[in-house]
């Protein structure tokens, strides 16, 4: 093989520049979870798809990544089975394996197993690549990174309220200014209801979902298409065209639903929540949205959205309630809310903006100049010093010409060039230079100690 | 369905307190990498099979876990290849992408993918799970975490000798005993060479690779069934069954293979190895092992591998130079040298030799207990003082006993319990327990911030 090497379409290596700028944005994730008592945990890449499979919908089986089984995966086929050619039926006979397609599956799967170690309400963070067979486009990716926080064992509002405030620190530390946009499956429940449609709600979500990009003439057509009576397309535009801030729209909507039970229950839960976001302003904006439906069948109450207000690139953060999902576990009434943040969005994000510029690209603070063997025995010494100090410093490995060996430093922005050539060895000294000034100066070993002190460490 | 799930055999989840030692493991890890100049980079979990197939040897292409195409997976195989099932074959057909096998391999594809952007030598730390169709057994997973350092575009010795460095400093910070065993495949090839069985170097070294665990009449009767002469296996009897210190075996060697250019060759790199290594003794030991020659084809010079002393599980980090690996991707006359730390192994002598005793598992530091509605209204404006302050909190979301509240508090080992009830909200006070000494106070909201940093921030 002689053609340069390629990897699968939708995945990406990391260069040490974007591993840096990437560290920032999970750590920044990380200490806010941290701050708000979360702890970690993590599953294996590979689930059975016994777990996966049913739970994202028939979009999200076709999506999922299968492993086939080790050994001859075609001992349990019949031979009419493989002339019949059926894929998908037959894919589930030749592997048992996938990969996750999201955290929040596996986290129920999580629970259900180990219920019996785990202290309820439970509060996990979880930060791991997902894998999606998703047509590749930019900035979406076959392999891309979630970082989830989820609570599960709590029914109380005060889970939602405290997403909104992870939501709302995390890009207040991340500077990115955004707008939170939250609904409420009850209460689509309850429009559905109310048009006297309440069987067609995957339907009608599914549609108004769309509002912001294909206009209300278009979402008309879509829900005349799937067959909704005039009179219950009718019935909706009042609720497609709500208007006027969070309480405004809430108002109205209560006159239009008084006699859904199940939509007053998401006003109600919706109204909570507003209170106490009230009670302590957040830094972003945070917008009742009605249209906000996202795709995923296992939403019950709260549904969350979050996009930047300044780069349009869809939603960097999102999740909901979920009442059922330990349920497809064998777990029943454990109620769960939990929101993932999009790394790889909010990193597109960060780079579009320009807040990237204070990542540091080098960790090596001094490169020791090779100039042969003797010169780097003598350099290996001070290596060892340097390392004993805790400062991040390497001697090159060969003895080539010092403008390679300066290239380098300059590409890996290393601040410090130490020189020890004869003169050095023969008063027992370093030269140092420091890249940014310019300024060389020679220092005696036993003065080596004290310069990593004053000027090395303290300038990190 | 209702029964437990469960996950693939061979791999894992980890719950907070492993992720915990887990982290612990990594970040010491990692602090040393950085220490001597490596930088991260990452590579995607999928490579194509083109990428991965024929570096492992046989053996290793039958442990690759191999993903389907997605959609029609058999829209280009013919009938009569389905009815002939020669699933290897067919495996190639239907699944164009695999799961890593290792980490040294995908770094070799980036090496060659991304050369215009790399300044050369190239060193780099990576740090990523890797999948093997291996049989589970103890402390062998399916899913495990490799922690990789190579340097690349370098043949300098200074390599090998750092990457010791790196071992001994990294099994002192985690405070396990190691022996480092060292060998060179050029004294290897010397040995097949000198005892007339150059072609049989793969056999030679798989067989006496098992010294240890068989003995030496065993691994003599392995030979002679892989077609060894007499003559040779008699020959072979000096180097089996060589002893003495590190240049005591060095001095025989050089007698035994004074004519095979390659083997002194390897002798004399040896030698370098050991010159640095006496000028700056190792904290742990170090050992040349003939019979040490590992699995991997493409190694070509120094082969490394670590022990623990007080845990018997095999090896811990392992690795060694490899002259060709981009030659396969089309980049010739490249050479590289690298190690490979094995987190699991690692997490095992750690668990098993009692070394975790000092990890944190809570993140949390107060917890809020929920009294009602109108107390947990007033708590929330504590829980923002005590965020903004950086102290990791939350308020319980539910108003239960106060026994479940503490019990919750317990599991979570979180230190100090904050009360707000009637008689705090009516003198604007709080009153904190402290867990550990049992000691409860009443502090004025006005004295909340000087509380926090005297104890709460103090006693981290």
């Amino acid at each position: 093989m002689s053609s340069k090497p390629s990897i699968p379409k939708g995945t990406r290596d990391f260069s040490t520049e974007e591993m840096l700028k990437r560290d920032y944005i999970f750590e920044t994730i990380k200490q806010v979870f941290r701050l708000y008592g979360y702890q970690p945990i993590e599953t294996p890449s590979m689930e059975n798809l016994t777990t996966l499979l049913g739970k994202y919908g028939d979009e999200g089986d076709k999506l999922l990544f299968r492993v086939l089984n080790s050994g001859d995966f075609l001992s349990s086929v019949e031979d009419n089975e493989l002339l019949g050619r059926e894929h998908i039926k037959l894919s589930s006979k030749i592997c048992e394996k996938g990969l996750r397609y999201d955290l929040t599956v596996p986290f129920a799967r999580y629970v259900v197993q180990h219920r019996d170690e785990i202290t309820f309400p439970f509060k996990r963070y979880q930060i791991q690549p997902v894998w999606r067979a998703d047509r590749p486009q930019k900035g979406r990716y076959r392999e891309f990174f979630q970082c989830d926080i989820d609570v599960i064992g709590s029914d109380s509002l005060l889970n939602e309220y405290e997403l909104i405030k992870v939501i709302d620190e995390v890009f207040e530390r991340l500077k990115i200014s955004t707008c939170i946009k939250i609904n409420n499956r009850k209460v689509l429940s309850g429009i559905a209801g109310f048009i006297g449609e309440a069987e067609r709600i995957t339907d009608i979500t599914v549609a108004i979902d769309k509002l912001d990009k294909i206009g209300i003439e278009a979402v008309n057509e879509e829900l005349q298409g799937k067959g909704l009576s005039s009179e219950a397309i009718s019935n909706l535009q009042p609720v497609l065209q709500l208007c006027g801030d969070n309480y405004a729209k809430l108002n109205k909507l209560s006159d239009l639903l008084s006699k859904s039970e199940i939509g007053m229950k998401g006003i109600s839960e919706l109204r909570t929540l507003l209170a106490h976001v009230d009670s302590s302003p957040l830094k972003c904006d945070l917008e009742l949205d009605l249209t906000l439906a996202r795709g995923l069948n296992y939403y019950t109450g709260a549904i969350i959205e979050v996009k930047s207000k300044d780069v349009n690139i869809g939603s960097i953060c999102g999740g909901g309630r979920y009442d059922n999902l330990t349920g497809v576990f064998g777990m029943q009434g454990v109620s769960g809310v939990g929101i993932s943040f999009g790394a790889d969005r909010i990193y597109d994000v960060l780079n579009q903006l320009n807040l990237f510029s204070d990542i540091k690209v080098s960790s090596t603070e001094a490169l020791l100049v090779n100039f042969g063997e003797k010169e780097a025995n003598y350099a290996l010494k001070i290596l060892d010093l340097l390392h004993r100090l805790g400062v991040s410093a390497e001697l090159f490995p060969d003895a080539v010409k010092l403008k390679k060996q300066m290239s380098y430093a300059d590409s890996k922005k290393i601040p410090y060039i130490i020189i020890a050539g004869d003169d050095e060895i023969a008063d027992n000294s370093i030269t140092v230079k420091n890249m940014s000034s310019g300024e060389q100066k020679k220092i005696a070993l036993n003065d080596i100690v004290s310069f990593v002190k004053d000027e090395i460490i303290r300038s990190k």
